[in-house]
Parts: C-alpha cells; sequence; structure tokens
C-alpha cells in the first residue's frame, strides 16, 4: 500500500487496522484524508492478505467531524452544482463495493462525518458514553455521506428521522438499542480484534466476500427472485471449488475447516448497479 | 389558513399545533376529516412561519379510527374500482410530501385509520397505556392509509406482520421497544412539544427541509448512489447559503447559531417519484 | 393433500400443522423434501379449509440444515451455472406467494436451511436456548434461501451482517431483541396454536389473505403510491363483500363477528413481479 499521511494502515494475521490518523485535530475529515480513504478502499478488495478491516481513530477521538478550519467556508465550493460531489458520499459508496467485512472500533467521539462514514461498514462498536450524533441540522447542513440512504437501513426510518431532525446528541446505550451499535465497550478496539479473529479463524473468506455483498446489495431489491439467482448462482459456484468441500467435509469430521482459497478466486456475481 | 370544522390549528412560536377536533366522538375519521386534512397539509409547505407540527386529539382520544355510523356500508363506495381511492391513503402520501418536522403526541386511543394516519409523521409520542392497533383483519378490512409500506419501515416486517394478522391490540411498551413509538409519556403533548421546540431552537429549517424529505424519499432508492447525488446538491447549495456559513462559524465560535433562512428557499431537489 | 415422506400435514379446526417428519435425522433438509415443501406450498392458497399453517419440526430437532450425508459434494451439481437453483431459495420464494399465515414453531435445533427457511414466514417462536444460527460461512457457502433479502428486512442490516459474517451460533434471547424471532417459548407449539387460534378466531380470512401478501409485496415498491393503490383496489372490493359488513356491524353492535367469506373468494390483487 501507498503512504498515507491522514490515514494509517497496519496488517497483522489478517487483520487490516486502518487509524484516522490526525490526532491533534481529533482526526478531524480532511480533502487529503478523503482521498485517501478512497485510494485505500479502492486498492484493498485485491488484496488477499486482509481478511478483515478494522477502522479506528489515534488518540482520544474517532473522529470529531468535518475539519472547521475554512469556518463558515467550509462547503463553500468553486465546483458547479452539477460537478460537486460531497466527500463523505465518494467514500461511503466506495466502502459499499467492498468485499471484506468492516469493523468500526469508535474509540472516541464520533460526530458528522465521523458517525455518518461508519454507516456502510458492517459492524459498530462504540466505546461507552462518547459522543455521537448526526449533527447536521445544528450546522445548517444535512445528512452526507450517503446517509440519507445508510441510515433508516440500520434503525429504522422512525429513530432515523429522531436523530436527523433534532440533531441531538445520542446516548451510546440507545444507539446500541436502536441497532445503530451492535456493541458497547470500554475497549471497542479489543473488542473488534475479537470478532475480527473470530472470522478469519472460523469463515472462508470467499463465503465472507460473498455474504458481504450479496446483504448489501439485496438492500436495494424489490423481490427476493433476485436474492435467490446471485445466491443460486453462488452456491453452484461454490459447489465445484475448495472452500464448501472443505467446509462441510470439516463438519461431517467434527474438526475445524482449515479454508485455502483467496477472495480473489472469486467470480464478480454482483453486476454494478451505479 | 382555512376555518376548519373537524380540526383546529393554532400556531405559536413556529410550532403549529393541529388537533383532530370532534372530542364528543373521540375524532373518528370522516370525509369532511380526509378533506380538510389534505386542504391542511397541501398547504403547510409553503407557510415559512411553521417550523415544526404536532398532531394530536381533543378530548380523551387522538382518534377512534374511521366513522361508523353508516354501520356495514362504511366502505361501499358508489366510485368504480378504478376511481375510488381509501381516504386515508390520500392524506399519508400527502404527509410523505410535507417538508416539515411533524410530530405526532397520541394523548389517547388510536385505532384503525387514527394508528396509521400517524405512519407518514416524524416522531410518535405514546400515552402509557392507551389502545392502540392496526385492527383491520378483525373488521373484515385491511391495512390502509399507505400503512402496507409505511409500517414494515418503522418496525421490520416481523412486527407489522404479527400486529396485522392478529388484529390484536398492542401495549404501548411493546409498541416502544418495537420502534413503532419513539416516546411513551403520561403527557404527549408535553413531550412533543419540548422536542418541538428543541428543533426550532437548534436547528436550521432549511436543513430540516432537506432532511425530512431525503430520509423518507431514500426509502425507496435502489442504491446509496441516488442518496449520493441529492446530498451532494444539497450540500453545493448550503455551501453557498446563509445557514451553512452561520451554523458551521456558530460552531467554530462557541456561540448558538442563528439561522436566517426560510424553508421555502430551499430548492426543490427532489422530482416527483409518484 | 398428497402423502408426503419427509414431511406430515395435519389439519384441524383451520390450523394445518405442517411437521418436518425426518425425526432420526434431526429433519436434515433433503431434495425430496424440498420437492414436498414446493408441492405444498403451491397447492396450498387453494384450500379454503386451511386458515393458518404452523411449521415445526418431528422430535428434537426443528431443522439441523442441509443433509450432509454426501460429505463435501454436498452443493456439487451436474446442472450448468444458469439452469442450477438453489432448493431453498424455491421454497422461499414459494413461501412469498402463499396467501395465508404462516408461523414457524421452532421447537429444537435451526441451522443453516433450517433457519433461513422461516424467514419468509410471518411470526417465529423459537424454544428458549436451542442452537441457532446463519453458519453458513463456516462451511465455505454462503446464505441462501433467498435469505440475502429476507435477512435484514427483518432485523436490519446491522444484525444481519454481523450475523452472518461471523456464522456464530445466537442465543435465542439476542434473536428475540432483535426481532427474528416474536417470542421465545419452553412450548413454540403450543404458542403458535395459540396466536393461530387467535387469528382463526376473529379475523377475517379475506383480510389475512389480503395482509400477508400487502406487507410482503409492499417491502419491493419504492413509493408509498404503491401501496396506495392496491390498498384502495382492495378497500372497494370488501366495501361490496360481505366480510366487512359483517365486521363493522359487529363492532359497531358490540358482537363478535362471524364471518363467511373464504379466501379464495379474494380476487388476485398483486400481479407477479417475478
Amino acid at each position: 500500500m501507498r503512504l498515507y499521511e491522514t490515514i494509517k494502515t497496519e496488517l497483522s494475521e489478517g487483520i487490516l487496522t486502518l487509524t484516522l490518523n490526525r490526532p491533534d485535530k481529533m482526526n478531524a475529515y480532511t480533502e487529503q484524508m478523503n482521498e485517501e480513504l478512497l485510494d485505500f478502499y479502492r486498492s484493498v478488495n485485491a488484496d488477499d492478505a486482509v481478511r478483515v478491516i478494522v477502522v479506528t481513530g489515534a488518540g482520544r477521538a474517532f473522529c470529531a467531524g468535518m475539519d472547521l478550519s475554512d469556518g463558515g467556508a467550509t462547503f463553500a465550493s468553486e465546483q458547479s452544482s452539477e460537478d460537486y460531489r460531497d466527500l463523505g458520499g465518494q467514500v461511503s459508496n466506495q466502502v459499499y463495493e467492498v468485499n471484506k467485512p468492516i469493523i468500526a472500533a469508535i474509540n472516541g467521539p464520533a460526530v458528522g462525518i465521523g458517525m455518518t462514514m461508519t454507516l456502510p461498514m458492517d459492524i459498530r462498536i462504540v466505546k461507552k458514553d462518547v459522543k455521537i450524533g448526526f449533527v447536521f441540522g445544528r450546522r445548517g447542513i444535512g445528512p452526507e455521506a450517503s446517509s440519507g440512504w445508510f441510515l433508516p437501513r440500520l434503525v429504522g426510518i422512525g429513530k432515523a428521522l429522531e436523530w436527523t431532525l433534532t440533531g441531538r446528541y445520542i446516548p451510546t446505550s440507545e444507539a446500541v438499542e436502536a441497532g445503530l451499535m451492535q456493541y458497547e465497550s470500554e475497549d471497542p478496539l479489543a473488542k473488534a480484534y475479537e470478532i475480527a479473529r473470530e472470522i478469519v479463524d472460523n469463515t472462508a473468506a470467499t463465503s465472507n466476500s460473498f455474504t458481504r455483498q450479496l446483504l448489501w446489495k439485496m438492500l436495494g431489491a424489490d423481490h427476493p427472485h433476485e436474492s435467490h439467482l446471485v445466491e443460486s448462482k453462488f452456491l453452484h459456484w461454490a459447489g465445484q471449488n475448495a472452500d464448501a468441500d472443505e467446509g462441510i467435509q470439516a463438519f461431517v469430521d467434527k474438526r475445524k475447516a482449515e479454508f485455502s482459497m483467496k477472495a480473489s478466486e472469486l467470480p464478480d456475481f454482483f453486476s454494478s448497479e451505479k
């Protein structure tokens, strides 16, 4: 991977840790961070050494939101309305295309884009009682990072509306109850590694790659038949390849499965929908 | 606003209270009430004095359902099947187009259309232990007011099916747990005003107008990219207008934002989808 | 009904009990079971004697998943990738077309297809502390039975991803909290009969037939207007038929309604979407 300045990546035993790395700025989001995240997410699918991605923040914050050092001019763009693309949405839509499990270890405050950037991830773990919220309405802006699409699908339209219309901070316990966060933890990174390790040690990379794409993409399907067709294609493929053979035989033999295939061996069962 | 007979409206400091007003009939729903609600919801978007709408019932009920004084003939229509349009659905689809936050203060029993009329609203607060339910199956009819679309998106398809197939009354605590209601309260109207006040005092009308439309309408989008495109258009616009400037600068300055723009200044970012 | 070998059916007072019936194999799923389930679900809509379907397993399991007596070759198909269709998905898509309420009484372990086959059912009741899970990733395969579509709509995309990506067993209490199961019970079959009886005794067959189709099919609708149109057609029809007349008049008269119509009298308000 490239050398990044606002993020850093570290790979250990199949688990890639992506750290938002502007700790003196509470990891506030910049254009550079956006470019580096885009570069990372675009390249990670091809890297079979990465089985699971864990995203966290350096220092005491996860991400305090957009860097506001330009003050009121933060969102003043020189681009035309036709050309302008929200930074966060560029990244969210790329995360949607990743085919490896992504776990957010929200180790500190996560506000604005610090919160919405985690919505297209798969599992969110939050440090107890840190500040989180969808505060856009209090800043005169609105939901971004494609959160208008992601948030209601995570917590239902009722909670999504209440949180975004009031812009209030959300107690982390409420976030867990609503399904925004899967876990509260005193040490979100340790919990994230625990889950990541469980995935790496027990599941097939080909399975996870397919599963992640299937569940996200079938959110946009109008009929279960669409899911049936793509599931059928995958199962037919799996039935002719080593991972399914090993996984089932190991279960029958009551031993631990040792999967040998790489995620990159999985055909592309999902045509681009964009 | 017009003078209404079956509903009444009262505006105070940006909060419009819409009261279902047939207290001697438990605010049972009539064709006239339908016409008056349609008229209200069609006109309210243009009224910048209205920042938040609170809906409640006069007397001890919220709305006991359709007025059944015609008995078994209640749903016997002289219109053709092609022309007939469910009353409740006409209103629900209009509520879906409103661009101001709507809070339901369910002060008493809410059954049938009394319940389904609240589904396209944004925040529901229910008085503890009042009678609520989707009782259609017990009356030989079925879900209406477009509730076949709204209810599963609020509570998930499992709860939605159980409630509508059994037609049973739903304990208000269960309704809160399932996400149908955001709050139980001894005084739903007071709680509604508290939230309405929080919205009016802290958020920009332009932000709320956009947010409400975004979240509801992206429920029908098949890909996050659709949300990204409309969010980008809004952010670009916001970046050139006063509310975002003030909201962000106020945050940087650690002072309360004073938003100056009107909701009607917001361009229409959502083409009609119907 | 036909004589089946791997399932059995028993009808009593409007409630059809469908039992997965390979108790010495923990009701593991076979091609024959698939054919018999397809035959059952295809024919049951036409049988007005059946008001509610209760699905359970013989012996101590609900369904332990796919029969793995072929070991690693279980999913090796001689069909082409174009022709191959996942067994479970064939049944799930047929269940989606059923127009009678279906209650799953999960009396014991339900793993893999044993779990996913219940997702298109309407109400799930699980025996406390039995083994359940979406274990596909641990066997080198992936979600099937159209569960890529059904699961996120039941529990939200967050839980759906966590459960399928880790492949872990799910405590039944967690499954209830997440909305996958409506109830935990020491005796799921008794609880299922209690709910089935409540439906048969209190609701109209025409209403339930419409309601079940409406809620499932509107999950695929992009706008509430689609629900409004089909609800309007049904209400217009109901207003000219006996069940609505009886249901409303009985309510007005404060007596129990006695519905006389058969589900097969209901017109087909839903064109096939497949």
